[in-house]
């Protein structure tokens, strides 16, 4: 299975469609339509069709897609076939949040360790897993494979602690910190930055309202 | 101020403007040029340009951009110049997180309620806020203006929530549930799929990995 040339709009929603086919999984669906699956996914079945093309004939003419198949394919190309280890810097309660979530063990990442500075937090366990000090983290890196890491801290730590961790090997950040990071160009990241999707929230619903308050009022419309 | 015909994309970039404002405002820095903005952004300058272009006359001809006043006319384009009221139902990891999150507060945001149907959970207090049981909802949504509902609960309640919480009047949706809300028209919504957003991670880490491996051993490289 190659992935060349794959846009990055299809990639970004793989994962919605991994997720849908492991929802049909737990019901003991065995294939779906196209058609089906649309319905379900809200997105045309030619995009579907379109989509899951990419990755060579997963579907049959009459026949649609067989559930665990294709679950299984996708979850090759998202790398979700082998156990990826973790680590979370940041043993707050987003990190916390993080290191609960059971869904993650499912998709084949697993908690290796959870680092934090602070002198009341380190010690304690989460999710059975004991929160150690940051300065153990070279060595600890030694000893575990691991190649992604959580950052759950504060903006003003980001950028030295990313860099610590590139110099101990991790090729790949989750990070949840309110800041960009600058990373050498092998290093992959993903940001959650939540404070902006809130924004993005706010914004959709001021103009909600406003949109609102304009078709009660008259025949004003907004074309945002 | 009118935000007509902004298209989805520039709405997308503001809060990270606003973002950088922020921080710019931190450092007692008064004034930026786009070139400097473009920098630190890592965007390229006509793109801010363009951007900052839509909402009128921010900047001026060798003088670049006030950086108060910009800050300021971001957040009412994001409806952030108004104290907004959130809920968050489910009190578990993440939803401690979110209701400790003292960034929002600087937003605008604030967390009005916190909903449990964990008796274990209800009665404890959470960054000042007593957890209150979820039948209390109905109740509490009629004495409270509050217009945003912050989902972290799992994905086999959510629908039901919602559809409860349409009913008592919550026009916004902050989901973090692994699914998708089917909502009225009128009802805006925001996911943060945190798994999905793993799984992108994980995609881009086996690329790299691959892509180093190829480069490390000949001349293919992956188009992707």
């Amino acid at each position: 299975m190659s992935d060349k040339g794959i846009s990055a709009a299809v990639i970004k929603r793989l994962p919605r469609y991994y997720r849908y086919l492991d929802e049909l999984l737990e019901k003991d669906v065995v294939r779906i339509s196209s058609k089906e699956l649309s319905q379900k996914m809200n997105v045309t079945a030619s995009q579907i069709r379109q989509d899951l093309n990419h990755f060579g004939g997963f579907g049959q003419q009459g026949y649609g897609y067989n559930v665990e198949f294709l679950y299984a394919e996708i979850g090759k190309i998202l790398g979700l076939d082998q156990k990826t280890g973790i680590i979370i810097i940041g043993a707050g309660n987003l990190g916390q949040a993080l290191a609960n979530y059971t869904d993650f063990g499912r998709s084949g990442f697993f908690v290796r360790g959870i680092f934090d500075i602070d002198p009341q937090k380190i010690g304690r366990k989460i999710s059975g897993i004991c929160v150690r000090p940051m300065e153990d983290i070279g060595e600890f890196l030694k000893g575990h494979e691991v190649k992604i890491a959580a950052l759950t801290i504060p903006r003003e730590n980001a950028a030295r602690v990313a860099a610590l961790l590139v110099s101990c090997g991790i090729r790949a950040f989750w990070n949840f910190a309110p800041t960009d990071l600058h990373l050498p160009p092998d290093i992959v990241l993903e940001n959650v930055h939540l404070s902006e999707s809130l924004m993005r929230l706010s914004y959709k619903l001021k103009s909600a309202l406003e949109n609102s308050v304009r078709t009660d009022g008259g025949d004003e419309k907004i074309e945002a």
